[in-house]
């Protein structure tokens, strides 16, 4: 799919893009189950991809009612992850790996999500875009978390806002807001990138700019008549509800360039 | 002067540097006299140096009796700044610029704070830094403000934090407390570098190191018997109240390349 002008001539007014981090810019699919791997150092064969895609679903699980309330504390990221992996290391089939993980292989469990790498072209994507624009991380994590994998991963942030420091969690309505306020940005001066539908569209419920990025671990259920969530998710111009939808950040950047090209010219 | 390694032995534990940005990375004093005299474009002599130093008084005096309150608004600074410009432009000697001043032109002024330049060793000395640990701000600005800054002048953040996301200004000691919360660290392992006594005393008294930078615009006050302010402050190995004592950025970075290289030796 190519994305016309029409579709991208919004791209002009923006001045910041609000990227969502977990997922959109990092594989954490890929990266855990590798280091899992290594550390857990267990002979019989686990499938450990399996087990990392179980233990984000019962972080979410764990998550999400919290959006809703008003305050979180620094660093509850880190304590919801362990939180989910005690759960999963006390429930079959998992409960076998949990009487050989003490405390401490627990806590290097949680710091794998420190260490995440980003995408191939994650990095190279955002150095591009931060000649365009201000670059911010718009995501439910924790700072110490999200400045951690930018060390790790390079990835060339101006300002790493999570739901920690703007005092709640995405889809919050009250998140996106204190992001906006803190850049000094209207609605339509900034962007969400992310790629998972829930949260580009409570973004573009706020008038928020919206990119969708197609990404082969996110939103993979299956929609009713419509395949994949990814696949049901369409620009505006094809009767969708979010303002681009790209298969890559370096698609987004191609499109960047080529507006704030003309824009210039 | 010439740190011993007595003095710098702190350094090896550090993992999070916490700036003061203005007057301790920046040249404010330099910077916006320049563009003043552009923008402004008075025939008659302006002593403008004198008008921005009357200026940041102005804006410290309104600032000063906020930081103990517990909430502040987003791009607060900035309505700050303007009402101290607005303050001044009605008082003798500058009561003449007033008249000559719009709205628009004075909004432009308070804009100069968003594009200062940095001392000459600053940014050099952040991307030589960020090599060994998390470099963070922490100063009593707006989010955008810094960001524009960080652009201006090249200087590379892992995460910016301010007042105005942790919810109220320096000296607060609330402030402080946040800052190491949200970077998952204890007082011992994260440091102040600040131009400003009261900056890196109000650190110190909750257990976090200290650096303090000399620079010729900051804590040029004379203290009874002992000169200037910026010549009483001391380290601790001569009597004083902070960890290290510097004369520029480049003099930290010396210091702390011998820390962390000896100990990774």
């Amino acid at each position: 799919m190519s994305s016309t002008s029409t579709d991208t001539a919004f791209l002009a007014g923006v001045e910041v893009f609000f990227f969502d981090v977990i997922g959109t810019v990092l594989d954490w699919k890929g990266s855990v189950p590798k280091q899992l791997r290594v550390v857990v150092n267990v002979e019989a064969a686990v499938d450990w991809t399996r087990f990392v895609v179980e233990w984000r679903t019962a972080f979410w699980n764990k998550l999400e009612p919290l959006a809703s309330e008003e305050t979180v504390r620094p660093g509850a990221i880190d304590i919801i992850q362990r939180e989910a992996l005690d759960t999963l290391l006390s429930t079959p089939p998992w409960s076998h790996l949990g009487e050989l993980w003490d405390d401490q292989k627990r806590q290097e469990a949680v710091t794998m999500w420190h260490k995440l790498n980003g995408w191939p072209d994650s990095s190279r994507a955002l150095y591009a875009l931060k000649k365009h624009a201000v670059i911010s991380t718009l995501a439910n994590g924790s700072v110490r978390q999200f400045v951690d994998i930018a060390k790790h991963a390079d990835l060339p942030w101006d300002v790493v806002l999570t739901g920690e420091l703007l005092g709640g969690y995405k889809p919050n309505p009250a998140i996106y807001h204190a992001a906006l306020a803190h850049l000094s940005v209207t609605p339509a001066q900034c962007c969400m990138v992310a790629a998972h539908a829930y949260d580009v569209r409570a973004a573009g419920a706020l008038g928020v700019r919206t990119v969708y990025v197609r990404r082969e671990t996110e939103d993979q259920e299956a929609v009713e008549g419509q395949g994949r969530l990814c696949d049901s998710v369409r620009p505006k111009s094809e009767g969708g509800d979010v303002d681009l939808v790209v298969e890559s950040l370096d698609e987004l950047v191609r499109v960047v360039e080529r507006v704030k090209g003309a824009a210039a010219a």
